[in-house]
């Protein structure tokens, strides 16, 4: 009889960095390394340097590994393990990851997108713990999202779901946008750029000693902490359409939580705030806010690492959530 | 040991009428009667109209049914099978039906809204059958949706998924409307009535013999296929403002079948064309249309029977659908 490995490895694969883990089947943290990348030197560099990092945290014995998660940019394919073409990975194209770590290791391999990872993350051990009907959003440089059905993460047929960021926005001048080019931060930052240069007051310009190209933002959310009445505008802005896209979730899924992660989210109620405004006052019926929550990400950095272990546990997100708690 | 029937009831609760039919467990059709209700009576009456045509459709002997299902207008629980207070159900306000019609049958009763109904019967038996990521849309005096991810109807953590008609539509004076108010016949109807009323011309005006009130969708698509201008921009309109709805539901759920029922799409191509352009136009990625499947609803009249008795062979909705071929 083949025995089952006992631990887990988990790996966030990211545009300048991996790290690498190794997790207990209840996903308590054993060991954690992380090493720098050089994304322009594509992906051959990064794999190798991928697999050194994942032997420094492998146990010994090596055979007690139940599989090797991988939490990476999309897209990708889930099912084959595929990095298709991600922005943030220079030169990765068509990557047959899954399969050139399951030949290097002998384990399964399991790859996912890093919003999926997170949402299975944050439902696992993070601000969603027992729930079953989970929206996950991350606001940062994108805005993406997983979606965890009555237990189950939401693949879809080419598992390209949950593209949150991608719901369309029609704007005032009649033209369509979407939640991420309204909402992520490089949009909130070019917002506040041309209306600065368009002669409009705000403490940003000081932040960034006047150089409008490093308006980031972070420098949004800093200035809007001290009271600067431009960026406040303008998270806001970002809330309410962030707001607007939950509507849409509400209405769909039906969820018992919503859990809002990603870096812009450090501007805590300055984008909260007009968000839950939002969804009160479009949402079509208070029974689908009574028992709702809307909370922050609880797991901070390491939630793409213990999102990826819980990709092992739920054999690549095809478990039931619960079934890992009755399983080990 | 208790034998499992293998006769399915199925129940179609409207406004005006309810439907009756006893199928087989492979959804065909064995028997089926209908009777006209008087909703004003309110929910006493037609429950005992309905107790009474589910007994002249059952199976001798009665025990050979495996359960009952009933489609009902929502909002609705699924889970207590209470019908909450629907619009088109006078004086209905929290009834336990399941509870009265086990208590009066004896067997199983499942009750489900009509939109999640008939997307079970589109994909048990319709336009989505062997598919397994289905999101089947009505669009006539509402618009509602049901939505199958991996085999299994979304019902959400209080069973009120998934009202693709709420999803939030901002318009060009930066108010917020929805899919429903926008695209709905209703909607189609006073829009073409308030622009005649300010003087524009159109064939419609003639259809109602110049009574603008007696304006309704049917009326519109009428004059739009015979070419009236007005008629088809506002068709188109619907059509967009649908199609934006998709692009979200494909981002989102990454289906591989969008199945379009209901009254309004009778219109045809005058309202699935301009459906069908805007979703190419704003889709991400080729990704998500390549083997997507956009299709008008195939079951007609009988979906809500068709969709009560699914109901009953997956217990609710909480087998997987595939799991009905494997059963029987």
């Amino acid at each position: 009889m083949e025995t089952v490995g006992e631990q887990i490895i988990a790996v966030d694969l990211g545009g300048t960095q991996i790290r690498a883990a190794r997790y207990d089947l209840k996903l308590n943290l054993l060991r954690r390394e992380n090493t720098l990348t050089r994304a322009e030197l594509g992906p051959q560099p990064t794999i190798e340097r991928m697999k050194a990092y994942i032997r420094k945290v492998l146990p010994a014995p090596a055979d007690d590994v139940l599989g090797i998660g991988i939490s990476s940019p999309g897209p990708l394919n889930p099912f084959t393990g595929v990095i298709v073409a991600p922005p943030n990975l220079h030169g990765w194209l068509d990557v047959p990851l899954r399969d050139i770590m399951e030949a290097e290791f002998n384990v399964p391999v399991y790859i996912g997108n890093d919003a999926n990872v997170a949402a299975l993350a944050e439902a696992s051990k993070g601000a969603a713990q027992g729930c079953r009907h989970v929206t996950y959003i991350t606001v940062s440089t994108g805005i993406g999202a997983g979606i965890i059905c009555d237990g189950k993460l939401l693949l879809g047929r080419e598992g390209l779901a949950a593209e949150f960021g991608h719901i369309p926005i029609v704007l005032e001048n009649g033209s369509v946008s979407s939640v991420e080019l309204e909402a992520a931060g490089p949009a909130i930052a070019r917002r506040i750029k041309r209306l600065i240069q368009g002669g409009e007051q705000s403490a940003v310009t000081d932040l960034v000693e006047g150089d409008l190209s490093r308006i980031d933002a972070k420098a949004a959310g800093m200035a809007a902490a001290n009271g600067d009445r431009l960026a406040i505008k303008q998270l806001a802005y970002a809330g309410r359409i962030i707001g607007l896209g939950i509507v849409s979730i509400l209405h769909l899924f039906n969820p018992e939580v919503i859990v809002v992660g990603g870096g812009v989210t450090k501007t805590g109620d300055l984008l909260f705030e007009p968000l839950r405004r939002t969804v009160q006052a479009h949402v079509m019926d208070d029974a689908y806010t009574e028992n709702l929550r809307i909370e922050q990400a609880a797991l901070g950095d390491d939630v793409a690492l213990v999102g990826a272990a819980a990709l092992v546990a739920t054999a690549g997100g095809n478990l039931d959530i619960s079934e890992l708690d009755r399983r080990f």
